[in-house]
């Protein structure tokens, strides 16, 4: 069975419309999907690159060609300058989910949290919220996130995807194929159907 | 009919990518396509954007990309550093042809003598050899694209693409939807279609 890696960030609202395309995909090619949440900041810093939406063309660009891509895939998308949220909680709780078994949910659940209904996800009240809602603690997770093997795993995980190439956010790695963006779910499907 | 206007840089491997496909998509739905040369430089500097071929990590990745796509539409593309080619001339040469009705088979010919063909058209005897090839006459070409208002046509409509929103190249519009990159050819396609 293949294997495709998802790298994402909770901050990136392509990773976001990517998320929703997964369950379908998986269920076409039978591909295993391994989510990986790391930090795209830290992605751009160790690449030498810079967030999209710091080009002011570009990030009024953005708002248009996402909602193309959100009317394409029917979901709801509404758009916010990706670099005011401060993801690192909601990734390291990603982690925490993941222990649990329940990485997949959580990470729908987030990304429509933040993307879909507008809710402030840095603050730990929403967080707690989207926590509960598929089944987890609040405060385990949440206590479990400052722990150190926690802090290190995100960074790894960060660093590990640097090392093999991206340089941001959505990447997909089809063995040592990788793929960036969204809008390379086509290649990644063609990939995973030659892998098999 | 509607209209596609079609920015390009001859340095730019995804606007040779894009340029392949417009005949059939002229085909497809009847729209008319309007071949817009700019200078790509220029419209990094205007809109505070730089050269994805700047980032090392991309640079290398736009290798396996460009590679995909090439395969995709059955062209030959040989990667080189987008930046070294300094194409200015070959574009002044494009809005010459235009003015002779050939700016189409002007701009597919130098497109591909510069990617598929590995020539070098920053030389002028290469370039001679493009202009030649289209029926035109090098040595008229090449002394109508020294004088003046070549080169102010070249940099209004550079101009004018960035005053519109482009930050990058190839760039699309129908009408005042901007689209940006060769991957975004199916929703210039719908749009096409939604404006008939």
């Amino acid at each position: 069975m293949a294997a495709l890696e998802f790298f994402y960030d909770f901050n990136s609202p392509y990773s976001f419309l990517a998320s929703t395309q997964l369950a379908a995909l998986a269920a076409r090619t039978g591909a295993r999907i391994v989510y990986r949440p790391f930090v795209l900041g830290g992605v751009f810093k160790e690449a030498s690159n810079s967030s999209p939406a710091l080009v002011p063309a570009k990030y009024r660009y953005m708002a248009q060609d996402l909602a193309r891509w959100a009317a394409r895939y029917g979901v709801r998308l509404v758009y916010k300058d990706p670099l005011a949220f401060k993801s690192i909680f909601v990734l390291r709780a990603a982690l925490a989910a993941e222990e649990q078994g329940k990485i997949v949910p959580f990470t729908d659940a987030a990304f429509r949290a933040y993307w879909s209904e507008e809710r402030d996800l840095a603050r730990p009240e929403e967080l707690s919220r989207v926590i509960a809602s598929v089944g987890l603690d609040p405060g385990a997770i949440l206590s479990r996130i400052e722990q150190q093997d926690i802090k290190e795993r995100l960074r790894a995980q960060t660093e590990e995807a640097v090392r093999r190439g991206a340089f941001g956010a959505p990447t997909f790695f089809v063995g040592d194929q990788m793929f960036w963006g969204n809008d390379r779910l086509d290649f990644v499907e063609e990939a995973l159907r030659a892998a098999v």
